[in-house]
């Protein structure tokens, strides 16, 4: 199964690839926490429902005490009070420094959760389990975390990168075409910025309507994430090479903003603003 | 005039002490940042009303385009919704990714200017302006910062450093002298958990109810930062050494809880909880 190590210094990560992963969260965060340690897993309706039992067995099973916080869809949940809500759910649940934070869905639980593992007690530490295309070869890798306010979208976040990111290939499946191929230009864009050999499996082997067939599901994820990772590598923070990631954003941004949020998929919006 | 660096690699920064720094703070900044640099100055009605007009002076005269943002009094200000408040004036103001925040107060405005520094577009410039004697002495210097919840005070925070300090020394002449005594008390822990040269000068030179006379107080306060930095300096995120920085803060804070905020300066119930 592919693992590819993100290498920044004392800061680096892992990130675990593959079908069935769900019921190795446990075993993953063996590797890294103590069992006993406390893990607050937020997701959404749909996320929860549909991974939240597996997650939580094998979390219990390897000695994690967990529980569950349900946040709204999309990008509602980033939202200044979902951070409060998730923070005092937290405290409730007794969770200290020592404890972790799992972001079990797609971009928006990752930004939510990140957020919030960023500054819960000045910082705990987070787990990404993206559960979208798009937020597995894009949002969960590099750390960027943030909120939306009325003035504007992600105008607070932080950069908080996560100890651990598990993506299991199988909860694709459950994604809606048009969710699945919002993911799929992101890949698309990875391939044109500079990886050859991706664009050419991409060619050989997507199926119309942007479908990626299982057998090289992981390779293109992996290739993706790994393209991601290096440009976040060179430039953490964002002052220079990470721009290039930029790539049909400008416009893509302003598409999704003049049609409201929600009419496009963002990676829609990303493919329009490429061409 | 004094000036102490506290050398935290490239996050190192200058603290100035000394009476009438207010009216140098535009040429303090023009040391560090670009003439055209926007400046939004986040204080209460206290400090606004009594030093605002010459800090905006000050500013203006130096070239940095300054914007007041009023927050309520005390632990009112570390408030999740007053970080979206100023957050919302800062994108209104046009501050962007080059901006700065400017904490013109005590340790509360301090805290919440510090959140919302660390967040703000992921993170922009901070500098520290502390207008009581503990805000100097303590909350100031080191970075850290943080809003309060109903689940706990301080729940969400971050290590932020200022990218400059500056004291004001005779701003203290405003303060009330029960909160002047609050600093008063973190100063005398600082002789007594290291400094026996400070403690030395404090049994010479205070005066009766905690005056300290104007020849020495810049060496009394120089001496507290230096103390409070090199504490820091050896423990930045607070896993060891820093801890020693909470002699009398645990009873302190009992105390201030069960007497519900605000009966006991934060100052008062930290020199009960030594003794």
């Amino acid at each position: 199964m592919p693992v590819l190590r993100v290498d920044l210094d004392k800061r680096g990560y892992p990130i675990h690839i593959g079908p069935g992963l769900l019921d190795r969260l446990g075993p993953f965060l063996e590797e890294t926490f103590p069992a006993g340690t406390r893990v607050l897993v937020v997701g959404d309706e749909t996320t929860l429902g549909l991974f939240g039992e597996r997650a939580g067995q094998s979390l219990e099973g390897s000695g994690f005490p967990a529980s569950f916080f349900p946040v709204p869809r999309g990008e509602e949940a980033k939202d200044m009070g979902q951070v409060a809500r998730v923070a005092q759910g937290a405290a409730e649940f007794g969770l200290d420094r020592d404890g972790l934070l799992v972001a079990l869905g797609g971009g928006a639980v990752g930004d939510l959760t990140g957020f919030c593992a960023a500054s819960y007690m000045r910082g705990v530490s987070l787990v990404q389990v993206p559960t979208t295309l798009l937020a597995q070869v894009d949002s969960s890798v590099g750390g960027k975390v943030a909120v939306n306010l009325p003035g504007g979208k992600n105008l607070l976040g932080f950069f908080h990168q996560p100890r651990l990111v598990v993506m299991d290939t199988e909860v694709l499946e459950h994604l809606p075409g048009r969710e699945f191929r919002s993911g799929v230009m992101e890949i698309i864009k990875y391939a044109v910025l500079g990886d050859p050999r991706l664009f050419a499996l991409l060619e050989e082997k997507m199926g119309p309507g942007g479908g990626l067939p299982r057998e090289v599901r992981e390779e293109i994820i992996l290739a993706s994430c790994r393209m991601k990772a290096a440009v976040v590598l060179r430039d953490e923070e964002e002052a220079g090479p990470r721009m290039v990631l930029n790539l049909g954003h400008t416009l893509g941004h302003a598409l999704e903003r003049e049609t409201g949020y929600g009419y496009y998929r963002h990676g829609e919006a990303v493919g329009a603003g490429m061409v």
